[in-house]
């Protein structure tokens, strides 16, 4: 008979880096459990079901340029686990139909986790000007971008308000209310808000209808629910008049998630996870799969690699 | 009794520009005759059924950044025109569910015919360069560019070779057989082949990946039957080194559609009629809708006027 130890094997855990067009899921639920990367996973025939632990969920509708998860896999006995590069096809082989992509992969210790490792987020929110009704959106950027009724924005009045995001504050104001999600410090550290100029899809062969990109950014350790949405549609309401920027800091000394104004709110569509800052990982490249490697290298930048003690990758 | 005279309403002819994502349909024809365009224009509730005279029919899978087409409107009898915002926003409002809107419309003269006076027609082909397996276009991307295979392709072999496409040519061995066009001369003058670096969808977010996106142009009055897509196809195997510069020139002068190398057809995905020179139009500004009415005058310019004798605008 074969021996007990031989029937045990060893699970290896993985570090993946992933997008998606978040418009067809209600939630990235829905691609996790049923549509995407846990039904495509069980195609690698795991002894354990196969769990994605995401470094930061998004809502309804949010997009990814770059999001994480990890994930262990258990094989039968006396088979070795999988290289990463085996990994990704087949992961992306049966995801296929799906509107999301495995970008790379990389092995990690078991006491990795994608999500407490994060050290910050970033978020992109894509405005589009100079529409004055919804069906001049070009059809190419249909729910990837959010334009505003009432044409262009006032952009310096939107600059000098976003400054009041800045720093440690709580963000109380700022948070949609959510029974799902356990109740945390309302207290974040916005370490960047800019406004800067940006492009559409082919949009230098289109400059002449007037229409003008512009890009929210967002940076910090984390966000409260839907607190990236509601900054947005506040400042947007600065650049259409509707508030003041002083607005913006009476907003949040209000510390009332009932205090924000209701006609302030941004569409999830615009909205896009932009990049990740993992601990503990220093520079992932690898020889191995040199297109798909540099995903990492630029989500884990330098300031993540010395802050954290240890290094996970294996 | 009402006069007989009272019963009849003129005809009113518009030309509209219109844009639209053709990954969805099988056809343009699809768009017209179903689900697009012919069944809004239904709800404008017109005496005679209205028919769209398009300038440049394009092929399954085919986008277009703008296009143009021709329609005449009979309204009951005592019924004024419509005025051409309130067709717009008609139409789009009807087209909503549908990748495809109107950019803009104008009153022409009744022997205004958008097929007859496009001039030239402008087309640009995106490819994808550096992905070594096609899960590596970004999820956002998908339908609407080429990413050939083998990696990186040899820009300046492919730059020698498009000039050979340059210039007046029986253009046989580039012309797909299509029994349902009718016989043409295959003789053609391409006044525009060039090769230029460009972006993709938030491409500045994701440099890192070693991605680069390209765009093939070409100009000419008209086209042959996915002609575009087998001289994409034929600079790609130049760029692949699967073809020398000078076999660009002896197809050419094979002057036979089945000489044309079966694997260097390029796919509909990457192609996009970019814009459509009108003669006889002028400058095409508008007060009352200024955020459309630029596609016009980017798509009819300073040499369409000057070509035409009459100014079919009313």
């Amino acid at each position: 008979a074969r021996s007990a130890a031989k029937m045990v094997s060893p699970k290896t855990r993985y570090l993946v880096f992933f997008q998606y067009c978040g418009t067809k899921y209600s939630f990235l639920f829905m691609v996790l459990s049923r549509v995407g990367l846990q039904k495509a996973a069980q195609n690698l025939k795991p002894v354990v079901p196969i769990k994605f632990h995401i470094s930061s969920r998004t809502d309804s509708g949010v997009h990814a340029l770059c999001n994480s998860a990890h994930l262990d896999i258990q094989r039968a006995p006396g088979k070795p686990a999988f290289q990463e590069r085996v990994l990704i096809s087949c992961l992306n082989r049966h995801l296929k139909p799906e509107p999301i992509r495995i970008l790379s992969a990389y092995r990690v210790t078991d006491s990795f986790h994608a999500r407490f490792s994060a050290l910050s987020r970033t978020y992109i929110y894509r405005l589009l000007m100079g529409c004055t009704h919804h069906s001049e959106i070009p059809v190419f950027e249909r729910d990837l971008c959010w334009a505003p009724t009432g044409g262009y924005l006032n952009v310096p009045a939107m600059q000098d308000a976003a400054q009041f995001l800045l720093g440690t504050h709580d963000f109380s104001t700022f948070c949609s209310p959510n029974s799902n999600a356990p109740s945390r410090s309302p207290v974040k550290t916005i370490v960047q808000a800019d406004i800067q100029p940006s492009s559409g899809f082919l949009s230098h062969h289109y400059e002449y209808r007037g229409l003008e990109f512009w890009e929210l950014k967002f940076k910090s350790r984390s966000f409260l629910y839907r607190q990236v949405r509601r900054m947005v549609g506040a400042l947007v309401a600065v650049g259409q008049g509707k508030l003041a920027p002083h607005h913006i800091k009476e907003l949040l000394e209000m510390k009332d998630t009932q205090a924000f104004p209701s006609f302030a709110m941004a569409p999830s569509s615009g909205l896009f996870l932009q990049s990740l800052l993992l601990v503990g990982l220093g520079p992932l490249h690898s020889g191995a799969f040199p297109t798909n490697a540099g995903c990492g290298a630029a989500c884990v930048s330098g300031e993540g690699a010395q802050a954290g003690n240890e290094d996970h990758r294996l």
